[in-house]
């Protein structure tokens, strides 16, 4: 089987390298959503056993090939079908919270469900996507694009250092330093390092770190058994010792991260939807 | 193919959970050793085309499977199989510094190359072994075990922190956080995060950080051209802006990694084989 709308795919990929923000990457990126949505309109689906509280997950199936897991609450074909020229236009940031969160879910998680019906064990173009689709409605909201490379200028050396997306939002505002994961893992101390490397080389507070992940759920697929891997005190180990992330938005937050909020340091672990509320807060001085 | 002498790793595997620096694990370690270059023995090889300046590698084959390069100076079948048993024994550290060298090389890489034969895309047994073997060398240097996680004790809050391997050789001595990996590539900036959690944690300087790395190298398996995969910049800045490593130390030093040595913020990077005779100095006051 041919990976899913590849020519859609392709296209988004060159209009991103363009211009991120721009009309034709954003109608690139719901076209792509409503060809994954058509395809999994046509797939069957399992329900799965999911040992995390509160949460039911499924998963899509073709032929030997079942997709990542997908939260059945927040999974909602014909709300982001119908909605769909909101993305286009902006106006779906006015969606009642419960829908945005849902809206936003769907998106982020429909292209990369297709792909995993295609079989061919591709990780790299549902973790591009999400990095497009996030640097967009990011982008969108604070009216730039972002560069994905800082210069460094120290004494007697000059380094250019490639990072996650950064915002800059002009002098009268905070700059956004902006990881984007499909899922975080062991390999997230990363993120912390990096927002260490700005903090250092541009001074504290002058980068806003604002973390984005998909989803922390992972299935056995035999026993067709759901679980959340966190690692909540190695978070809080970073954010105490490395550097100080500003928020963390996920599209299915969870459990014991959002928990963080209530311990020391408190690191902020939201849903993504609640960005459009706090934006001005995240670059406020 | 089955995986090359899979009952000697097991054991190994084994007997490094029970100690690693232990008679037993030594044994298993030059054992297997002698089995991967008795199956490399029988192997053809190909030259390859190095841009690398100043080294030439070569790949062992078998059957429609090439292994990973191997420098051509710096293997020699003959010194290992002579002096393994001085591997036992811990005479092999009295080696002249060139036959150290080749000595160190070719046990580092011999397990992989063999692994790399069967074809079998496994990249979690050779860097288990890589971690082995290097964490006996320095355990029998230092006369203990490494352990695997540190404690954090702060306040309200009390968490485990896995880590590579940490020395601990009492208060009269610095502690060695000693981070293994078969090549570094983009994750590196881990090594230094995990540098910046101990400094927080325990103070600075408590934990000497030595990296040790087997090599950068990559093949072009279409063009044969080997090429060395280095970020020297990152480094610099990683170092000034992240936390500092004491030592890194390679079986086959990049040259854009040596030349980092010259410029600030001076990351001492050497041989391996150089290790023995400033082994007091890493855990020196």
């Amino acid at each position: 089987m041919r990976a899913v709308a590849a020519h859609i795919y392709t296209a988004l990929s060159q209009s991103a390298r363009a211009g991120l923000i721009e009309e034709g990457t954003t109608g690139l990126l719901a076209d792509l959503t409503i060809a994954s949505l058509a395809l999994l309109r046509q797939a069957p689906t399992r329900d799965l056993i999911s040992l995390v509280p509160g949460k039911a997950y499924f998963g899509f199936l073709r032929e030997a090939h079942m997709s990542r897991p997908v939260r059945r609450d927040l999974f909602d074909f014909d709300l982001v079908e119908q909605n769909i020229g909101r993305f286009r236009d902006r106006t779906y940031t006015a969606l009642p919270e419960n829908e945005l969160q849902r809206f936003l879910y769907t998106m982020a998680i429909s292209y990369c469900c297709a792909t995993d019906l295609a079989g061919r064990d591709d990780r790299k173009t549902p973790a591009t996507f999400f990095e497009y689709l996030i640097g967009n409605i990011f982008g969108r909201e604070f009216g730039v694009n972002p560069r994905t490379q800082v210069e460094v200028l120290n004494l007697d050396m000059r380094a250019t250092l490639p990072t996650d997306f950064v915002f800059d939002l002009g002098q009268e505002h905070r700059r956004v330093h902006l990881p984007v994961k499909l899922s975080t893992r062991e390999r997230v101390v990363q993120v912390w390092a990096h927002q260490k490397v700005l903090d250092g080389v541009y001074g504290v507070g002058r980068f806003r770190g604002v973390l984005v992940v998909l989803t922390e759920t992972k299935v056995d697929k035999r026993s067709l058994e759901v679980i959340e891997i966190c690692l909540p005190e190695q978070w809080r180990v970073y954010q105490l010792f490395i550097a100080q992330l500003f928020r963390v938005y996920y599209l299915d937050v969870p459990n014991r991260y959002a928990a963080l909020r209530d311990v020391p340091p408190h690191i902020q672990v939201k849903y993504l939807s609640q960005f459009f509320g706090e934006k001005d807060a995240l670059i406020g001085q």
